[in-house]
């Protein structure tokens, strides 16, 4: 099925006879070895389905330990994805110009939803079956914005409830995210709070806490857990996020191969794992069923502030920064780490995905790293030649993405790269105005400070280290 | 060639099988009487394409005198609009839900252009042509700042240096469009500035000066005639600027007639009428070609700050506040008209299109206004329902559609009703939260305002108003 699209192909562009995809795709059961399960610190046992309803929606929660292959899209759920999806699958004509690289670079442009990211793409599914199974309220967290601002719609178009526990720092220093998802009806609540003990506690401490990323997460599952009408949502790191992500990837397939192209590489920024992994698993299931046409190369882009993949160690580790929750077995920095305050928040975490993990230890996907003044000037570049100003997280896709096609120029290989544009910057141009008046730092890791938080991470459970799973 | 598709109809969406159009369709062949021509006040002599080339780009300047009825779109324009063309045309279930209207709603989604609003569509030809000349540097003027950002977009792509004259106010209280232009590239300068005589005149009176639309007109003029190798570049109101627009409405025709639907209504709001003509001339070429399938009601939603259509007269006035433009026969509310100052900048403008106003005199066009408070309802109520916040210019066309849904629930018309979403509000955000905090006011015009700046601008010119064109 390879229809030549003359049009398209001239344009470098092609969204044509490519529908919104019927199923989403599970990695699991073709995942290179079995995906260590999920430890509760207290039980020492796996967590299991009936732990996950307490604090999911049930089909959520079901989903998350699904076995198989293929999970069918309610109808409700492609009628919503319809206002944005399928979302164009652009050649950046005009960047392989400006770098003079043979290569060929395509990009799923993902901007154009609604609230501006991939995010709607898992916020739609969570609030409709949180609707259907009759929960009232979604209950989130958020730093940058994006999540908070993609539950706060996807809950607003299924008259659900939502309620997004933000850092008081980034309440009061990025308005316009917040204003966005009030905009949509959600209520927006700066952390730490007076609404959970939690976030009194850390209040009774310090009346000025400025929050984090741990607090929020801590006040919105205590909120969540203690409303029986009400769930929490949770924008990447869960397989059943990253299985709804591959919409993205799906159409990818299908709009590249309409082009009667293939790609060489397939490129993502990584905070959780969520952007990449719902590009590039329909490609790795191309590969796994024998259906690809080229041994695909998968590359993960992170930050110098917090280099999971590049400098943290695989181990079971706490996915929150107090220490509270389960353990996955991830690549992780350590949960008491600390990044830098970069300007791509969304990339901020000590921890990522189990099954991205798996994939780097396998040697599936090559993780670089990338500090954020790199990272600008490449953003800077393809929004000067292709228009679109990238989120500061999608523009370490960019970067990997520029080095690829150099080394293309090198050689003289007409690599075919494509890449994830997860988000646009118009809500994050304050941190493209640092940079372009040389405010900037690089935001690279404080030595010894990874090392450290390694060490102690492993020091904390010493029984699971030694499973070997 | 009607084809049937399925999957798009269920969804409510159809992006397939519609190609980025090949030419722009022009109306001046097909208007009802011949245009009355601009007239220079002070030869009291029709304004020509000599006169015009000195101002704009040469072959844009053809174009504004163009009999034909099509004109080529150049592959390497029709190369950028495929970054985001074709727009989505998405079926407002949602809203339809929301209404309980027997009423079909379809929006053409303008959003998705890098910029945020279908201004894009003519700022790349005026860029792609400025390059082709040889002309180096394009200026512009923008109060709201989308004109300027889709103009930064344009001359970044295409390597030409821009300049935008800025009116003070809206440089010092919204930076965010101001840092956006910036980071294409663009030189944003507050007006008025010491750069022109215009400014310096300004300066000398009041240092403090915010600045006006009006003076920014003139810096911006002065900038471009006084460099042979800059051109000035305009936004809306110009004949070539609306025919740059119709790539909107021929993707409609297309993708509503694959739907196998065909519009009752079509509407859009109305500030220069750039994003209302580019969507509807099309429909009006199928209705004078005698291919409509309908007979297809045509309306515009200005505001009642400026109700040039409804409360203005049809008569020959300056296109610009300080009297030194030429002179257009329009509806116009009188250039000394001073609107309130409304959330919607992009509509608080006394002239309007030559084109619409001739349409509008010989009832082909309907207009309707509507002050902010029910105009910020409506984009509440659609953005809550359909996902995306609508520019506070665009809500006035989609309080404009809910009122046509509403008389469709009482009559039982099941009406296909279309509308363009021609930009979004992420970066107006601030004015949803003062309408959602109740901080805002109507914004009517003031009584006696419009009848004495009417009065004003008719005994200016007597000569001209009496040619009776």
């Amino acid at each position: 099925m390879r229809a030549t699209n003359g049009a398209g192909k001239n344009l470098g562009a092609d969204r044509q006879a490519v529908e919104v995809p019927r199923e989403w795709y599970n990695i699991v059961p073709d995942l290179p070895s079995p995906l260590p399960p999920a430890i509760d610190p207290v039980t020492r046992r796996p967590v299991d389905e009936a732990k996950l309803r307490r604090l999911f929606v049930g089909e959520v929660a079901r989903h998350e330990f699904a076995g198989e292959r293929f999970i069918p899209i309610p109808e409700e759920v492609r009628s919503v994805y319809s206002i944005w999806r399928p979302t164009p699958l652009v050649r950046a004509l005009r960047l392989e110009n400006a770098l003079g690289t043979p290569a060929k670079i395509y990009y799923k442009n993902e901007t154009v939803s609604p609230p501006g990211s991939h995010k709607a793409n898992a916020a739609v599914p969570q609030a409709y079956f949180a609707k259907r199974e009759g929960i009232r309220r979604l209950v989130g967290n958020t730093t940058a914005g994006q999540w908070g601002c993609a539950l706060a719609f996807a809950c607003s178009v299924f008259d659900v409830k939502s309620t997004i526990y933000m850092s008081r720092s980034s309440y009061d220093s990025k308005p316009y995210r917040r204003e966005l998802a009030e905009a949509w009806g959600a209520e927006v609540i700066p952390s730490p709070s007076e609404r959970t003990a939690v976030g009194r506690s850390a209040l009774a401490k310090d009346p000025r806490d400025m929050g984090t990323l741990s607090l929020a997460v801590g006040e919105s599952q205590e909120d969540a857990m203690g409303d029986p009408t009400a769930r929490s949502a949770v924008g990447s790191v869960f397989n059943f996020v990253l299985a709804n992500q591959t919409v993205m990837g799906q159409e990818a397939v299908a709009q590249i191969e309409r082009l009667d192209e293939y790609p060489d590489s397939v490129i993502g920024c990584i905070g959780g794992g969520s952007n990449f992994s719902g590009l590039f698993w329909p490609f790795y299931h191309e590969v796994t069923a024998g259906k690809s046409l080229k041994e695909v190369e998968f590359i993960a882009a992170e930050s110098t502030a917090a280099p999971r993949m590049t400098r943290g160690e695989y181990m079971y580790d706490h996915v929150d920064a107090a220490g509270r929750s389960s353990l996955t077995k991830m690549y992780s920095l350590g949960h008491t780490y600390v990044p830098p305050d970069i300007h791509s928040a969304g990339l901020r975490t000590h921890a990522s995905a189990a099954t991205l993990s798996l994939l780097v230890q396998h040697g599936v996907v090559r993780p670089v790293a990338y500090n954020q003044l790199d990272v600008f000037e490449a953003g800077t570049l393809f929004a000067r030649t292709e228009g679109i100003l990238p989120a500061p997280e999608s523009a370490h896709a960019v970067k990997a993405v520029i080095d690829e096609a150099k080394k293309c120029k090198e050689s003289g290989e007409e690599k075919v790269i494509l890449f994830n544009l997860c988000g646009h910057g118009l809500l994050d141009i304050e941190s493209y105005r640092a940079y372009l008046s040389r405010e900037m730092t690089p935001g690279d890791a404080a030595p010894g400070a990874i090392e450290r938080a390694v060490a102690e991470a492993k020091a904390l459970h010493p029984w699971l280290q030694q499973t070997g799973a």
